[in-house]
This record gives structure tokens, sequence and C-alpha cells, in this order.
């Protein structure tokens, strides 16, 4: 039972609710009162058939110029999965089979909001021609249509022949929430019936102008802080970080206009941004992720919203999408 | 209104209470159908008597080591005011008072969790005496009570003789919030009547060992990532970082069990931490809080929910209670 405060019958009833809604299997509930395992702990015995492969070709791997301590600087990118996003996703491998970003650098670096990069913006640009075929994507991808579900239990789906369940939502500050697919969503049920991918740390953005620029996916950014949730539905969400965003977090961070580093020469060159297949299949970045339909997952959800384990004497009660972060694990090459 | 999905009655309408909650004075609202103005604007055009000083005694000013780029890297961090975590910030103080802060070391980094200094741990510990005077704290000190208003329109106060209002609160996943005083506080009014400060980033708190080690404050940590909001009323939080954050977010992350510094040479030397009234008044820290019982924030507060302004089509409609950051602003020395 959370014990933090309930103020009227009206927000306790909805309070109460949404810790239920992230309540779950009775042997979740048995075993956390007796051995009361760490979320991680529940990771880490997840048997294998609650893991999926992230297929390569769904992954972006940038890598950096060495660090001042001439470390290597890699970063991995998972992107969203059908049916999120389409336009800019298909821009995003347009540019990076065309091998675009080499060259170019990390620019803008604001604390506790994001680290962005591309070209570059304004008088720093150098102006790169962007590739042919990248298309204009309009402002109502920034959230995908959902269907009701088969009368089986789930709520929605995302497409009728997939089986992208929503059953385990929740209502945060800015949205009911679940999880799909393997990533944290937004939903609307009025009317518009819905979905969006939301802004958590690591996520991965398009940075645009103003309205009705949605931007092509050349300028990106990542979420280096608090969750900026404010954005969820303003701009297109392509991916997360999967490994490295270390390499992100702790760049410098920019002191010129709206975070822009002041000096070109500050600049973090981008070596090269490569799509996950184009190496032989023995280089390719293998990961696989906590399918969020899993009982593991459940689990997870559950203790994430009420630890009890040894560090903590009183659990929440609840938790925002945010703080649930989707397990992700690296894997041997085939 | 909000765009986002309300699935039931009862949740639809504790949403609608929480973004009413944070709803407020009519001239904001016209402002923001005419102008719509930036949280930002907002802090700007704050008149001055919506500001309040901090005493220069209840900061404590941290000298890291110089960067590799030779940066000159200054933390300033203000205590928590009465009557949140006294034993604690007392402590805090013998000890800054004691400069047993200098020659220790920020020592354990942890990606999207926190950043922590002090003595260090286990092995690497080099077992510095702790100053004489330092109290033991028990773990009822994690919340404070708080009494019901006096009928004037607050719900609770924290003490009797002060104007700590609390009236502007609202649900986020965690728990009812406010903010009481300049600080973002959790309530329960469920029989113990008890309000918390937050974890929110760049809150600083006291390291512990399991319970019922309270610690003592000499060990501390801020956080650098996404609000870890489980650690609410499980650990003291005795302040929040106002300058500087960035100088403990850069930091390379631990490769050492838990994220300590693998290697102690990795650890980021500290120079000297003093309480801000040590130096002469003219060399002491100057800094002012947005007062969040102010019509100022309470317009801030509504658009950090409701965004609007040029690069805002769909205002979230509600906002957590570390997405909305108290403006803190230096001053020039009197």
């Amino acid at each position: 039972m959370p014990s933090s405060g309930i103020t009227t019958p009206m927000i306790r009833a909805a309070f109460l609710a949404a810790t239920t809604l992230c309540a779950l299997a009775p042997q979740a509930q048995a075993q956390e009162s007796g051995e009361r395992p760490t979320p991680a702990a529940i990771v880490a015995s997840a048997p294998a058939g609650d893991w999926r492969a992230i297929d390569p070709a769904e992954l972006l791997v940038m890598e950096l110029a060495q660090g001042l301590r001439g470390e290597e600087r890699r970063v991995v990118i998972q992107l969203l999965p059908p049916p999120f996003a389409r336009g800019w996703v298909e821009n995003i491998r347009t540019l990076a089979r065309a091998h675009w970003w080499d060259g170019t650098s990390v620019y803008r670096v604001v604390d506790n909001f994001v680290a962005q990069w591309g070209d570059g913006e304004d008088k720093q640009r150098i102006a790169k021609p962007l590739p042919e075929g990248l298309r204009l994507v309009p402002e109502s991808d920034y959230v995908t249509a959902v269907q009701p579900g088969p009368e089986d239990g789930r709520d929605f789906v995302l497409v009728p022949e997939r089986a992208d369940v929503v059953v385990n939502r929740w209502l945060d500050s800015y949205a009911i929430t679940a999880f799909v697919a393997g990533w944290p969503v937004g939903l609307d049920d009025r009317g518009g019936r819905t979905a969006w991918p939301v802004h958590c740390y690591g996520t991965v953005g398009v940075a645009r102008d103003l309205s009705p620029n949605t931007g092509t996916g050349a300028e990106l950014y990542a979420v280096i802080g608090h969750a900026p949730r404010p954005l969820d539905r303003n701009i297109a969400v392509v991916g997360r970080v999967i490994a490295g965003i270390e390499h992100l977090a702790t760049l410098p961070r920019g002191t010129g206009e709206a975070g822009v580093y002041a000096n070109p020469a500050e600049r973090v060159p981008i070596l090269s941004v490569r799509l996950g297949d184009e190496p032989p299949a023995t280089q390719q970045p293998r990961f696989e992720y906590l399918a969020t339909d899993s009982d593991s997952f459940a689990r997870y959800v559950h203790l994430r919203a009420n630890r009890r384990d040894t560090f903590y004497q009183v659990p929440a009660g609840g938790v925002d999408v945010c703080g649930v972060s989707v397990p992700v694990r690296r894997v041997a090459a085939d």
C-alpha cells in the first residue's frame, strides 16, 4: 500500500487506481513479501524467452572523436519500430546510408536537457548538402493511431496484425502511459485514439525550427536530464540511446545562445554514423530488450513503483513512465 | 484543456483536478491566450518583491580541482531551511566549519543517477577523522510534521508562526506535491500529516549505509539524472545545487562497483568546502529564489504545465513537481 498522502476521495481513488494498474501477478507480490528482490534482480533472472533481439538494422552506431582522456566514444541508438514516426526514421536511414553525418558534430549541449548533433545551427553551419529522397513529414505524425483491442483484455492495439498489447497503463503527470513493443508511450483515447512515444532520459528526437517545420532527421538530440515531457507530441521522437549515453551526457555544456558551443572549436567531431546492418554480420551490434509484455517486465515495473528491498523502507507506491527504463543488454555476436 | 488521454471518469476527474490545482490567477490566463509567454519570460518579468534573498549562511561553496580544460569548478549548494532535516544540516555546518571536506573527493558517479563525494567508500577511504559534535539523526526525521492551516485557505502550515503556505498542491506519480518556502515537497495527510523534500535534478542528499544508519552528512550526493523519486522518505535530502551542477554532471562515470571510480587516481579532488558566510561579506555568494507563494511563481508553474509559446503546439496539461525547477538567480554583492 502506498503511504503517501491522499487529500480528497477523488484523488485518492485515482491514485489507488494508478498504483493498481501498476500492480500485477500474484507470484510477484508473494516474492516481494518474501525475498524482496530488487528490480535489477528481476531483470537478471528473467528467462531467455522474455528477451527480444533488436534487429541490427534498427540500430545506429555513432562514433565520436576520442575524448580528452583518449577514450573511444561510441553511442548506440535504437530506432523506433513501426508504426511510430516512420517518415523521420526512413529519413534517418537515408542519411546514415549516405554517411551524411560523417564530419558533422555535436554542437549544442544544454545541462539537464539535451545534447544535439548534425550540421549545426545558423552561422556555424557547414551547409552540407542533404542526400536526395528525404521526405517532409507532417506534424500529424507526432502521434500514431491506435485501434480498440479485440476484446481479449487488450485495451488497444497499434496495428491489428501485431500483438502490440496495451493493457498495463497508468496515469502519470502528463498522460495515460503504457509500454508498447518495448517503448514508453502516452495514450489519448478521447476521440483521436492516438499513442505517441514520450521523452525520457536517453530519448532521441528530431530537432526542428518553428511549426510547421518538423525537421528532416538530420539534426538530432538526445535527452541528458530529467524527462522533458512537455516536448511530447510537439516534436518527433525517433529512438533512444541504448549504449554510450554517458559520452553525450558528460560533454561540456555550451555557453552560446540556447546552449550552442560558442566557439566552433568546442564542437565534438562525429567520425561516423552507420546503420547497424552495414558492417559484416560478425561486426554488427547485438542487443536485446526485455519484452514489455512479459511477466518479468510486469514484475520489474511493479518493483520500480514499490521498492522494499534492503535500501528502501518506504515504497513510493507509484512511478512515472520515465522512472521505468526498459532493460536492454548487449549479447555476444552469433 | 489537456488533450492527453483520460480513460475512466475517475481518472479524468483527478487529472482535471490536478491541472486545476496548477491553474491560477485570471491575469495569467489572459496573458497566456494573448502573448503566450514562456516560463522564462514570466521569471524575467517577475517584480523584485517576488524574489527572496538566500542567506549566505545557508549556502555551501565547493571548489573542485581544475578540469582537464583548465576550467575552475565551483559548485554552490543551498541547504534546506527549517524545519526540514535539521540534524543533518547542522552536521553539515559542523563539517564545513571544520573544513573537513578539504582534501576529500568526488569518488562515485553513476550515469542518470548521482555524483557522490566525501571520504570515499570501503577500501578507498582515507578514514579522515570526523569532527566532534556530529549528531545521530533518526530515520523519522526523513519527514517533517505539518499542521492544519488556520482556515484562511491554507491547507497546511509547517510551523504556525511562519507563512509556509501549502495550497497549490497536485498529484504526481509519487505523492501529493507542493512548493513550500522555495522547495518541492511531498505531502501525506493520512494520519501522519507529514511533508518531505523530494529528489529532483540537482537535489543534494546524505549517502548512508543500510537502515537504521541514516548517514552523518559527511558523504553527500547530488542527483544528475531523471528524478529518483523512490529515494524520497528513504534517505535525507539536505539541499540542492543552485550553481555549477554541470561540474558534477559532466564527470566521467565510475566503472567500479556501484559506480565508484575503480582507480583512486580517477577521483576528483575537492579543494575546499565553505559555508557561504565564512568569507568577508563582499566575497559571500549572493543568490535569490523566486518566492513559491508569489503570483509570478504560480504563473510560472501554470506555464510549465501548459506551454503554448512558439515552440509548443500541444500543451501537456500537467507537470511533475521535478519538471518545475524553482528559479534561482545570482545577484551582485552589496
